[in-house]
């Protein structure tokens, strides 16, 4: 039916591609959250991967899948957040250029660490056609491929390293969680669980991702309206393809819920993460009947936070 | 001269005590950390331990070491911290009762901490005669046997596993560097460095450890000024003779410096680490030269901070 749609295969030619490149990153764990929690939690800690967050895994392996004519053109991607850092610091692995679509108002030090990276910046407006545009005419220009932050395959079966990293590290596990936004991660960890039940964790205010498999549609028609900056995109096609054909279940949390699993974290775990990525425990704790006394993988995506204005 | 100065060996024995209790710590890498200090740098991170801090290694030790006819009589301390809590958790993990004399005035959230550990708090006036007369009379009431936070040569013993573990995962190291306070963590680092140099990283506002080794005498006149709460105690004797034999290299750093050196580490490594464990990165940019290009190992010692009052 969807013959192109990755597999298990992709992550696991995905992983060799990235290891010289990306970090194994630690798995924690904590007594008194699996006490709170009732189960048996392990936290795949990708906010410990470099650029701070699981993206690395998926730009790198965009990156090193370029064949050798195509690469020296390098890439190009329209994000201001947590890809567009990744997929400069990928570039910059392989020595080929990053070109980064920035919408004007886009936080600075965000801008600042994608040229850190060696990015060359492009700005636009602050809209979705305005970044289409721009991203076009770099390509256009440059010859550069364009890495989409959620959607492109290379990128799906990237994201999926993280879960089979975990899972080689804890054996077996009885549900794994990731937080849904546009659907790179979750998609990827259903790539790499193989049967193993996988929860994504979705904010109420951009929980586009929920609805669309409730009602069997692709619900892009939304206002995203939640302090998870990193869950603020539309689930992709392909994305929520793989979610149908794999058996995706959404979990969907308050804001409220999100901050307080954030800083219980913070405090418990002792390790920043950010609110996207508070999503996964929030669930855990809101919804604990499916996880009740088994073995949970959660992954942690990114630890990007501005210290100097903290949710709480 | 001092025959019962504890050793490697102790160290070792320590090492195989807490084993089936302690949390083997991962070791953090950041390649911008590195940058910036212009050497290689392996945190160990022990703010991940049980307890939030590395002072559950000597807790441990201490109280799997007591033998049997004497261990169901429990243990006291005198501590509001970080050691209070280790004492009461290590107490637990062999099923024996823990007395923590604790000051009026001490920090809410360390006391409930302790108390759900399980151990038995004591209230006392907030001076050094008051707490000492509290334990005193504990010890003469249940038997229970001291356990000082730092100067009990089974705490020392414990707190060394942790380079111990740190040189055990990376290999030889150039030099390791401890947080400087009472001096369990510096001296028991010392035992374990087997002739690694050893550098402790102490507040300019409770520089009597610095002040000791420079007078060649005990410094024990003075007042403690500093941000690092776990660096305010007076080092004991025993862990002076300690660094004396084994030849332990003072620095001093600013709070400036060292709350400086904690956001940056929040910032790069996505770890919550409290002040008094930000000397150690506050020194080595302070002071590069004897570190310049050199493979460093340092001990991150705990975690225990109040997230809703952070130093910036």
């Amino acid at each position: 039916m969807t013959p192109d749609l990755p597999g298990f295969d992709d992550v696991l030619a995905a992983a060799a591609r990235i290891a010289p490149h990306a970090r194994r990153t630690p798995v924690l764990r904590s007594r008194s959250l699996d006490a709170l929690a009732g189960a048996e939690l392990h936290f795949k800690c990708e906010n410990f991967q470099r650029s701070g967050a699981f993206k690395f895994r998926g730009a790198c392996n965009a990156v090193w899948s370029l064949d050798e004519a195509v690469a020296p053109r390098g890439v190009v991607t329209h994000s201001s957040g947590n890809h567009g850092a990744a997929l400069a610091l990928a570039a910059r692995s392989r020595g080929i250029p990053a070109h980064v679509v920035v919408p004007e108002g886009a936080v600075l030090s965000k801008l600042a660490a994608i040229e850190a990276y060696g990015a060359v910046l492009h700005r636009c407006a602050p809209t979705i056609a305005a970044r289409e545009a721009a991203a076009a005419r770099v390509q256009e220009e440059t010859g550069a491929t364009l890495v989409h932050p959620y959607t492109d395959p290379r990128v799906i079966a990237g994201q999926g390293t993280a879960a089979l990293e975990l899972l080689d590290e804890t054996g077996p596990l009885d549900a794994l969680l990731a937080p849904l936004g546009g659907g790179g991660l979750a998609s990827g960890t259903l790539l790499a669980a193989r049967g193993t039940p996988v929860f994504g964790a979705e904010p109420a205010g951009a929980a586009e991702t929920f609805e669309s498999l409730r009602q069997n549609r692709h619900v892009t028609d939304f206002t995203p309206d939640t302090v998870c900056d990193g869950l603020r995109g539309t689930v992709g096609a392909i994305n929520l393809a793989i979610m149908r054909r794999d058996g995706l279940q959404a979990l969907v949390v308050t804001d409220a819920e999100t901050v307080a699993a954030m800083r219980l974290a913070w405090a418990r775990l002792k390790i920043i993460i950010e609110p996207s990525c508070a999503t996964v425990l929030a669930a855990v704790l809101r919804y604990p009947e499916p996880f009740a006394g088994r073995r949970i993988g959660l992954i942690l995506s990114g630890g990007n936070v501005d210290l100097a204005a903290l949710p709480w």
